[in-house]
């Protein structure tokens, strides 16, 4: 299947937007998890449990994971099993930022697709699509391209200008209209920078873009929601991280963020 | 001490400025490593001992292991293990171009200059020096910033010119300018672009540069020791890969190729 249809069959079915990212820390892990055999498997299976009836797509950061070496790994791999096994029209993304030169990508395709069997991976533009090849030809993952990213300095690169058009704006068009060949292409946009998401949806048709930085980063869901949705009434996938997994109550605030969510879709 | 000191001594010290990349891809290592019970590490031992006294650097690529999942992370580690035991002195990078944003590159940098021990890692500039904050500021280590990359397409992003500047230009001047507050940042240029890394070297003074796409790629040596070698008659780290580590002597070749760099340097 193709995988925006994937993304948008679960978005409809359970009519949410909410993407549940397990950033996993280990540090940030309550306490009696680290007591069991696989501290990090154990608390994704609990938040997956708390959060799945309001959940469109989960989304690990390889960070958390490969912090921990080939223990972090195989609990990523146990993570990804459990999920498959259980919730296979959930969506699943690896936020992992790679790119290599062409044929050394392999590597990261058949580990992150393969292996791992995520529907989804983030990639780094800088090295252009024909590098990115080997993960734009699998028709059935998605390649979700880094555009205007949520942190603090991301100006620095991302806003030089380009006969008058900044870098994530040429991305944009690029992903949009050159690289996105199979359909198959989304792109990431910070909620925190909404003025750019509307132009980014402006020049980039209907195409799918993954939001982080509601939440903890500050990100206004409103402002997201009205510069983001697509003619469809989808094409966003909202990120919470921290400000799900490390509550009180995951399943309480994975809820009221789905909630928000609705009130804002057509 | 200052990552940029470690190579350059271990450089002086074997007069050298080779490079050898263990890309050790699974599906090319000879027949009787896979009936081993660690093949890749087993193969990189080998390797390490065949070109060790011609060797200023080994810069292993994440992809190729990472591609095994946790077996492949695992005997990644075994061979810095083995590396940091044996030869202290010699450079080792990680080719991995990460790039999160702030917090979540705590995680990489806990796994490769942590647990693994890398000296030096390659990052994406996408995300700008705000982002990369966590890698910059371990004095210790090297961060090697993505510049002029040495693959085909290369060109379709980081030539869009900016003020008359292509992107490259700018990322290395940010870096050599800007990053560099704890003097342990580096370029990778690749091989494959002399006359744009004649420009790099002149815009960035004595920045080391590494160098991927000798060999295999096609790039010429001569023309990338005259382009990039620094004042000091040093300032590159010259990498090849499969033209040393899947051939039927990589002790010969490796030799080969580090008498080649001898003969222009100063």
């Amino acid at each position: 299947m193709n995988p925006v249809d994937k993304y948008n069959q679960r978005a409809k079915k359970i009519n949410s937007l909410l993407c549940v990212g397990l950033d996993s820390d280990f540090s940030k892990i309550p306490e009696h998890f680290l007591k069991m055999e696989f501290p990090q498997f154990e608390f994704n299976k609990w938040i997956i449990e708390e959060t799945n009836e309001y959940t469109a797509a989960y989304k690990p950061n390889s960070a958390f994971y490969e912090a921990r070496g080939d223990k972090g790994i195989k609990e990523l791999k146990m993570t990804m099993e459990y999920l498959t096994k259980n919730y296979p029209d959930i969506f699943t993304i690896l936020d992992a930022k790679r790119a290599d030169i062409g044929n050394t990508n392999n590597g990261y395709v058949s580990a992150i697709f393969d292996w791992l069997n995520f529907d989804a991976i983030t990639l780094h533009p800088y090295l252009g699509e024909e590098a990115l090849k080997p993960f734009l030809d699998r028709k059935q993952k998605a390649s979700i391209i880094l555009c205007r990213t949520s942190n603090i300095g991301a100006s620095e690169i991302q806003d030089l200008m380009v006969d008058s058009k900044p870098i994530w704006q040429i991305v944009a068009e690029k992903v949009a209209k050159v690289w996105n060949k199979n359909n198959n292409c989304m792109l990431v946009v910070g909620a925190t920078y909404p003025k750019e998401m509307k132009k980014i949806r402006e020049v980039s048709g209907d195409i799918t873009l993954l939001v982080p930085g509601i939440g903890m980063q500050g990100g206004d869901l409103e402002a997201v929601m009205k510069a983001g949705i697509n003619s469809f009434g989808f094409g966003l996938i909202i990120n919470s991280s921290r400000g799900i997994i490390f509550t009180e109550n995951p399943k309480e605030e994975a809820k009221k963020l789905c909630e928000e969510i609705r009130e804002f879709m057509i």
